[in-house]
């Protein structure tokens, strides 16, 4: 199979330097356009892009020409790491345009057309890209926070039902992108708020978690509250999470199924796949972010610290890589699963 | 009126540093005595102690040579920041000798003949102190991270009762004394666990605000499950709180009830008392550990983002300065309310 | 004396807002009038402000409403914080009108009629005054890692001469002002480069310490080489510095020197004056930034660790306030030592 | 080839568990003794140690029974990441028992007939093993610190001459192993003494680049002096450096040696060389240990900011992974290189 040439939009960003790293030698699909905002169009990426990540710029990239968000694009499919403030219409007009755009932005992600996935969840979502009205499609990942507690709450929900989520993050400084939070607010310090976060957790990981009813996804059923705060943490979001089950379990038996958890990814052998979508750790104090964020590629959830709750049923500890699973990985594995399935056939 | 002679007990420790401080030019107390364990006895406070504070080192206190805490001691009065390991037999072995033993260790604060008292709160609670069957007495203030919960929830109990509190901290590493929290244990890291104490917070509020039964303290009838998590903050604990009412509240009449909280200590211009005992923020982002902690000299519980809880009523975020208002402030201001109750006439 | 109307200009930025706290009380001065950009202008403060620091902002100036800096000011006296990128011809045209500026800029510091003042060190500078063609006087104080290696220098150099010397700065994050360093940047991290700081450090100290002749500073005769870094520490810049000597000296002869030092501040018993300039430190580890930032009210420079060089002569430890000593509070103390000398009567 | 026995000696310590992750799947090594206390004895890997790796402990370890200090071993070669406090006699008596002590310790670095290995600068060393009375041998590595000063020098001191080195270091926490550096004292803070660390730089760089001459080291001829300080960094020791150089060259020159240097280990192809020894920078403000560290799998020396000295002749900012080049990698590549070397035959 000859690779399929793919895009980058808001490749300077912090979200679209990863995907440049994630993408760089992936098996089915080949980086032939980077795209920026009109500031550092047709100019060499090198140049364009503040680069901040621990491994050098992939050479066969580095002096690729930046385009400019207003060109045409040849490549088949986008991965759009592009800001809030201007994803909204322009993946728009690249999707009627007849692109694919595999999208971690937020603006699109509650359209009721609109997939939100997470493979290993419901990747039978995807569907819904039947339903947009584009020549093309586009497909969501979630907010970086909701992605380990959906994670985390899908086996659980399956295996013995929901009816309340209490959750508290401590978030990592990546979430917010480059140059993002001031060290002057973070240094020795917990910042009790983060814009819009708590709305996010509080609906996607319903819809993500809900089932499809033709051409639209009906929610599922229980209630979530959330409280995001900002950690002096560089990679990794942790949640202290609190479930009402609607069939009792023990702490033994959510292990159990957590640990268990596989989905279509791992079926497939999908390269950005991780092995055990969910680790389950047993060490009292575990897991933390600088320890264990790079388990599994950065591309697990790691739960650990599950135990009774005087309130509700189940306590537990969810952590997992922000930048990675919960964003420019997500959406590689988005892709990934979308093609397997023969959507580009 | 003359000052009490007063020692610490644990003086070398990092709360006995902070009652050295809060205890230098104290109006009540005069520090005659400063005891720590064999190793540190016998020897100049400034040698024995691995001063770890910001200011200097009192210089009337420098020089003064540590007891050990098996020798017989003159000051009526002792302030007990005595690791856990040892403070039971020692703090009960000085209570039966005479000495008012104002501690801030954990070993006897649940015993029911033991107060566990915040005077704006349960000053009433002192009362105990006549069934206890010492010559002396043991008075206790909470854990640290206790201490801005069991302010917080205060006023929400008498005005609108309380059914349920989730509560997660974020805590700073002063909390677990010197060496206490490995660097490489914590610098850009959360660690999601802190031994015993999500047991203490889901017990030692229910006592403070309990009701005093002629001899014994009738806990406060509702539950609290804790998460406690440590991270890279010097000092302030933050704690974010989910609490169901039994009559329902807007935000706003939480916030009127919180900002109007004053206590016996206010009404008494104690030395060690804020002036407001709980500050309430309106900023969306506010309190933070590194930038409010000190306020009112690190004796307030500040109070955040007091909003909707889409599951119980009222989310809130609760700061307050863990080794001041949560430890040796804590004892200091017990001590002050104890004398001016008249319970030492 | 009733108090002399002051302004402070870029009272929004991170020095400003020092100014402001410094200033609040101050027994000499009266903030008037509060100056920033036009952005923040025709705003209360309280409002145009993000305002960073520990305490609140003073209720006297809370909702004094913000002028611009094209703006005729009434106040005799203007601090100014303003940033460096319009600094320049501001600062001049308020002098041009009349006023002193007393300027942590770096502007005009290295112009020949500007006194770039230490006040202990060369109060006699400020005759520069004199030769300048304005009506008003522009008066500047070093750059904030100057400051400490200026200060730590001057007693060496007039007890022992100097032939040369070699520093590393280890500097916090609030020298860079709000929003400053990216916590991504910062975070666990070292930049080793600071842009411009290595040229003010190698030609700053040698125009403080040196001479007045007539109507031009003869600087002083020695090599600086300098090596700056940016280190996660809020408060402090930390340097280590190796001396070369004229005349030979013991590590303790420059022990006496330092501790001993004091000047027309001290005479004086300015108000912002620290009662001893350069603190020493006995400790094999000290100063620290962390436990000794707040010595002397910040205004002192902590020097340490003065033992032999095996290639020089001396090295030590020199650590101070880079924003009170270093900026705010350095400038201040030249407005006090100006006022006090008589030149405004 | 099959793989020849050896053992890791203070297995589990900071520096031993990084020996058990390099050995874990090294083609010339197997890892069949972990060696630890008294304390660790008898216990399986697992539970004897306390693991601080971001990687899960190797599986075919975990369950290895560890062995005393004081019992014989099978092993030919034996990692020492032992306490200096026990390394001494430790590692004599099982180099008198016939085994080749690949150590990392300080105890014996100094010893006249001990070799202190850089394979690139001075493979030639390894020589002295045949002067020493043991049946086995010997063969130290560097202090960490020393390790990247040396190896930025050799280039430097071959092509141009030295005549003397000021260092200034800013070392990270891993340095002083687990537990190590209390959180309260380096959070958001710098340490300005690092116990013993200046006399090992300014005294094992002459040694490594001293000559062989028959059965002892003539060490180089200039002069060192360091000055080490602690700062809250993870991993990466970044040191700023002045030269006086004996020949005069320009920056460019000198990036240039330090760019082209290659050494016998880069010859051979040894599993553990990286392909570039020393990493040149041309960014103004690398290499920085969080984002550099890692490059050439923690192998390389980083340089950067090649400029030229007020003072001497040349200043530079030297950077590397203090647990990899600095420790354990330098100790493998030591045994790669003695093997291949053929004294093993």
């Amino acid at each position: 199979m000859s690779k399929i040439p793919v895009a980058v939009l808001g490749a300077t960003g912090t979200v679209g330097q990863k995907f440049v790293l994630l993408l760089a030698e992936h098996p089915y699909f080949e980086v032939r356009e980077l795209v920026a905002s009109e500031r550092s169009a047709a100019r060499p990426y090198r140049e364009a892009c503040s680069w901040k990540q621990d491994a050098f710029i992939p050479p066969s990239l580095a002096d690729l020409v930046v385009k400019s968000t207003d060109e045409p694009l040849e490549s088949r499919i986008l991965f759009s790491g592009l800001d809030s403030s201007v994803a909204g219409p322009v993946e728009e007009a690249y999707a009627k345009a007849g692109h694919v755009v595999i999208s971690n932005s937020k603006n699109h992600r509650m359209d009721p057309d609109v997939p939100l996935v997470i493979p290993e969840i419901n990747h039978d979502h995807l569907e819904l890209t039947k339903v947009q009205k584009h020549k093309g499609a586009i497909i969501t990942n979630s907010n970086c926070s909701t992605m380990f507690l959906a994670m985390a709450l899908a086996p659980i929900l399956s295996n013995f039902g929901i009816e309340a989520v209490h959750v508290t993050t401590m978030q990592a400084i990546t979430g917010a992108g480059y140059p993002g939070v001031a060290s002057m607010d973070i240094l020795g310090n917990v910042i009790p708020y983060i814009g819009d976060e708590e709305e996010k957790m509080e609906t996607e990981p319903l819809k993500i978690l809900g089932t499809l009813a033709r051409d639209r996804i009906l929610p599922a059923d229980f209630k979530i509250s959330a409280q995001c705060n900002r950690v002096p943490v560089f990679d990794g979001h942790t949640e202290t999470v609190s479930v009402k089950l609607k069939k009792k379990a023990s702490p033994k038996e959510v292990a159990a199924v957590l640990a268990a958890f596989r989905g279509l990814p791992q079926e497939l052998g999908l390269p950005t796949a991780p092995k055990r979508p969910i680790l389950v750790f047993d060490e009292v104090d575990r897991p933390q972010p600088a320890r264990d964020v790079n388990k599994e590629g950065g591309m697990a959830a790691c739960v650990g610290r599950i135990r009774p709750c005087p309130i509700f049923d189940i306590k537990m500890v969810v952590m997992g890589h922000n930048t990675i699973r919960g964003a420019a990985g997500a959406a590689v594995l988005n892709a990934e699963t979308y093609l397997k399935k023969g959507y580009l056939d």
